[in-house]
């Protein structure tokens, strides 16, 4: 397949010059690509640190270090689909709620244009409403990389819509199926003992930092496919889920993390699924003074992207 | 007057021991003391870069290199008044309405408690419900350092409550008098050219830092204590109205302002006025890699408090 | 057990206010305590990059991060202790010796009032008059975590008393029955090629990074624990131990340490043991800019304090 | 004038979203705009500390925080001129020579598209070939705002084309005329005693630091506009100008510069010449970790900015 | 061996004292000793991110923190040869060709003085007239650590001469016999996919990371001596070869690299090797704010020089 | 006069290449030249952040800025008179007293030798030992620019000698006429209002930072000139004289400080007094992240340097 979807050539334009888009990609409305790279800064769903408003420009930054071709694969996304930065969803800084509804619409006109999404946050609340834009047909498979399980009822009086609970919710509206809804690399103290049992009532697997390490990823990805199955299925990505000596620049940082070779390992093998689309989110440049937490996002995006070529290669172009 | 409430002693409690309370003082209730100093943790109304919600704890951090006595007057504002650190005010992250209300009512018991308040913000908005909770006997007068008016009327689809529209609301709810009310410091470009057309036709007085570097301290100091004369007033310091080479840890820096000379001449000159409450706003940490903005804020935080010690005084202790 | 000594509820007073005590607890005196967390700030035994003398505040601040339970066990050491921030231990920066005795009096009082200590350092010198205040029953099982050895003779025209010979003092004095003592981790070229045989000749048992990382966690702490047995044991972890990807600031970095699981993990192990105390040194604030070595250094104290909890748990309440 | 040339509304789309083009400008073509914003990454110039050449990228990114309506004139120059964002002049990293060729080639066909430009460096050196591609109907006027003459002869075996020697090239290639050439701000000690004496003997006028200092920027600018006179002029801004303390990030920093108050002052008063266009140089992000050198850099471009647009509102648009 | 070139004794002169030569050594000329440490600072050969050019000073300052002996031989490189600092090799910043020769000559003459040269650098380039300099009587093996190939052909227009091109280059010259030639660690998404075609068709042995993270470090040592066997071999070590946790101050770091753990392995089982040099390059202090990296590649130095001591041993001094 | 004490001339070797030696000048016994910079690590005497035993080798680093000729007198110091780099004093980091002999020996070695001593601290106490080693033929004058006025009796249970007492000793033992001692830029609150009391009643000149303001430069001086007379005469320069924005990395900053500007006018006006050696201290790198301090520190060094050789010149060389 030929496109005139291609990075910047650095052999020709150094990588200091030139726009910072996502992977040195053009700039495109949704509709003409398949895959559509989207930044989304936002952070009014934060409990502590807050920062992820600046996490799309520094991805977008980082990422003109990322290449054309996987050096497993031999592959190059840019060869199998159409892809371009397709800019950033604008939301209200003064209102969460109608933030939530200018993101669904977003990734419901996304969906409607036919490509698949792939998001840089953002704190991690943003994955509710991109679920309500995606999940027009029925709950998804949700596979999620993270420390945190993100499925608290609410904080602070109430507040049902944080970056702690967006998967209850998820869960609650009908966008995700449970049973095909997998975490993985939880860890750290929590603030009370019943504090996964909503999420493993509701037939979430869990699968904490300790039980990974000890069967390695091969076996855990092993069981990932088997938990989602061949239906669609979301992937998302958060970045406190690396170790914090890899990702420093983030909200909530937990020690004892993956490490970006397990990550990379993990999400290579997201390989022959059918994922509709993707996020990385809670990379929080104000804590991030080496930039070395969005090189780190920015490589997860690209490894998501080649994921995803696979997927639009695997159905065929529009 | 002898009070128990003393900074520790850095001859015998090295400054880097000990918790940081502000002016290494003790915590009291504002019922205690003559003058409480509170911080306030919150930065739901910041445009671009927020940040400010973790101000007061760096501000306390950095108040650990204060000493005792003005080694202008030879005055020690604990030996003048009763002083305490009285903790942070409360907010909820998740609700900015709420947050105000709550604000509000801590700052009314304050008042009703008999101590005048010294607030370390926290971003601009909140002057707003602080002075909503000290103006329960009608307008006040205001005396505003600044980079920016903060009187637009919103942003973002209507927004009336950001850190931009304080002072507009203030007057609008008839908390300040605005032929009461000056602005010191002004500069940088603005959105329109109609910007302060409100300001003006109100009555504030604005002094831009071009007129300000013309005139000198003395004189705009003597104008500005014509303008407010003998009657209550309010006194509100944002931080960024320094010039970001000492005050670089801010959301919405703009290059060429006060001095931190002209900065600590200014508020020294405030002495013998009805003060009755003041804040230092916009310190935001995440920006701040070296402290220097910290520092640069509890130096003027101890010179505020030397002037509240005077209004103390003067008023005689309770 | 049902105590007051619990952390602040983030829930409804966000992370990021209120005074930073050790794990957002109340301020009370040892006796009041089973377990009291301790801050010792104090460089003077260091003998290249000061610093340490700030760990204390940042070790207090990073742990606003930490929560209640522990997510492996389901635990909360708030449930099976009583627990509080017990202060700074306050020294003198200008007399080495005085403050050796200032600390050994003070952690002798700790004993004597019944709670356990937990102590933020400080370089690694602290351990030595922690562990005059404690062993006065006869001499203590040590378990190290660190780089170093620390069993030099002496430094500089003969001094004694440094960062890097607490431990040949504790042999010599009495304090640490060197039959019982192990320390892992050690790595990083030496001064000269009899550094060890001290040591060794007094008995103690060496586990190099090398063997560690051949044998595993599991097989080392299985051997720490053969070799200290069911008697009082004190455990000191240096946080040179662990890799400075994880923890770049201290004084003397040595690349290729412990992985933070690995760390997590062999502290988890000393679950069962009669642990007497605990300390975690070396954490220098100047050198870490990112706040990560805090961070790594405030988990640890959590982890330690959860087996501490455990102590108090199977001893029985006072 | 209308143009569709306007920078972002951040009253809808926040200052952290979007693509951080120039001033928030829309890209466009020097053809179709009546100053064309350039971005110039180069370093191949710099004989000690490099990084310029990712000097426009964040430039750029700082200028996302400016506005629209300078608040001294109350004029916008997006209302005076079609201004727009001409992307970045691409050169090659392994050929200074041909770099400056292509430079030249650059700015020759801006030149013959009609559009005034305002570059973003980049070293000192950019400052010559720009020169070429501007100066082709005889030399023209330069006003240099420096820390340094730059008009050494040559360095390293005979280097003639470095940051420290543009000007002198630019007189012996007739692109200067040297009569009408003025530099102001220099200080800091040199290599030899004759440095400026070839500036000197060409009749270039310098305006050292101290007697800046002396006359102030009224009398030295009333100096600047006597020196070139109404014919053709460039302006050169040297960010090393600016006090290290406003401008910490530039290869060569010398304290006791400009504060930042005065080059606005300065930048201000050259409203009246015929300024055919101009750089502001320097700014090195790899030694700037605060972001405060390039907001700096990128005032100062407004500033520029704001006087081009008054040279294009007198000479009418094409 | 008794020797004068020994590392100052901290012991008494503390480690922050003393001008920072590598390792603590004296100066010499390489005539004088066996193995001659050199600074290369050199970043001509960059393509993206420059700064290695500061790369030497930075590694001799944190060389300060190594010591004498090995703690795993319990051999002291200075026990068993001559070692200095022999000052930095001198380029010319504005001419890469000359400077290539520069290198050359000077290598040529470490040579021709008999003492083995252990390089501090300086980007990938500088390997290239290393190599011209010491391969006088043919071919080397050749061991490199890195995540790149930098077996590139060129780069903007032809440019042959780029630190992505070195290693074609010494192919092309017969400087290296692509026989006995392994790279190990490489990774990273490159510009085509033939990238590796032409080391692969030369006969290059190259182990991706993944291929070296199955074998572990042990059996891939194996295989590196059976494939350079006992002739002449230089090792070229690049600092991105490291994971960016633990080396993030380099030109274009890779996510997924060697553990320093793993990375010290490899260059202990280097020993019995016929080493003839070695370089440990892109080290970019800019880059590094933290002195990490610098830190770790002054150890892998250190590492590096005990096997050359080695070497030395065997052959006899001369 | 001719001299082979020159720097390395930056044309021919670049200025990050090399030993960074004070001002890139040869190492040497003071015994061989006029002037002697001394580098003197040492913070055992500081009370609150530590540091400065990191100072002269930052110092040293950023000097390799510095260049040769005055350019406001058009002289060169190393014309004037022989110069070097005369290394480091060495002291014991674990014995204060011990340390305080061994400075007070070495400068009386210098003294002897006839060198005049230039000293980069190091904290403020070391002007003590400086002093004892200098003013053996009776008291001296002396000018002290600084924040603090550093005549405090004693700190901690006692201690006579910190870095908050050295001029109260200076008096006390006869080395310092109090008639002939001015202390310029005083300034910041104080512990009591009697602080000063001390040195005004010995009969020091205490000019505060508002009377120096009022003042300006010139008259100060003048008044300094007449003070200290014609007779021998040394100068201390406190960094944290100057204001933290332009050398934020000390350990007890006060905002509020002299610009650079003033400090290099005040420094340059010491020409024609006897001065018998200078020194700069209390530059603190750990907390001086973009190295400005250092750069400052340096470049006040050089002035020094200046006004020096201006002594030596007129007295003749030995």
């Amino acid at each position: 397949m030929t496109t005139k979807f291609e990075p910047l050539d650095s052999g020709s334009i150094p990588r200091y010059a030139g726009l910072p888009t996502f992977m040195r990609l053009p700039v495109a409305e949704p509709s003409e690509v398949d895959i559509a790279i989207l930044g989304l800064p936002f952070d009014l769903g934060t409990t502590n640190r807050a920062g992820t408003r600046h996490g799309p420009r520094e991805l977008r930054n980082q990422s003109s270090l990322m290449r054309r071709v996987h050096h497993v694969t031999g592959l190059s996304p840019y060869d199998r689909a159409r892809i371009a930065d397709c800019g950033d969803v604008i939301t209200d800084p003064f209102d969460l709620m109608r933030s939530l509804d200018l993101i669904s619409a977003h990734y419901a006109s996304v969906r409607a244009a036919g490509a698949l999404p792939l998001t840089a946050g953002g704190d991690h609340l943003i994955s509710l409403p991109i679920l309500r834009g995606l999940a027009a047909d029925g709950p998804v498979g949700l596979i999620q990389f993270d420390a945190h399980s993100d499925t608290y009822d609410s904080f602070f009086n109430g507040s049902k819509y944080t970056h702690g609970t967006p998967f209850r919710r998820a869960i609650e509206e009908g966008l995700v199926d449970p049973r095909r809804f997998v975490q993985i690399g939880l860890r750290g103290a929590i603030s009370d003992a019943g504090n996964y049992d909503y999420a493993r009532d509701a037939g979430v697997r869990i699968i904490f930092i300790e039980e990974f390490v000890k069967r390695g990823v091969e076996d855990v990805m092993a069981e990932v496919h088997a938990i989602v199955g061949h239906q669609p299925t979301y992937v998302t990505f958060d970045i406190d889920g690396i170790d914090p000596s890899q990702a420093p620049g983030t909200g909530t940082p937990e020690i004892g993390g993956f490490s970006t070779r397990e990550a990379q390992a993990m999400v290579r093998l997201l390989d022959g699924l059918d994922i509709i689309g993707a996020d990385l989110v809670e990379v929080a440049p104000p804590f991030d003074p080496s930039g070395l937490t969005a090189l780190t996002g920015a490589t997860i995006l690209f490894e998501l992207l080649c994921v995803l070529a696979g997927v639009v290669e695997k159905k065929g172009t529009r």
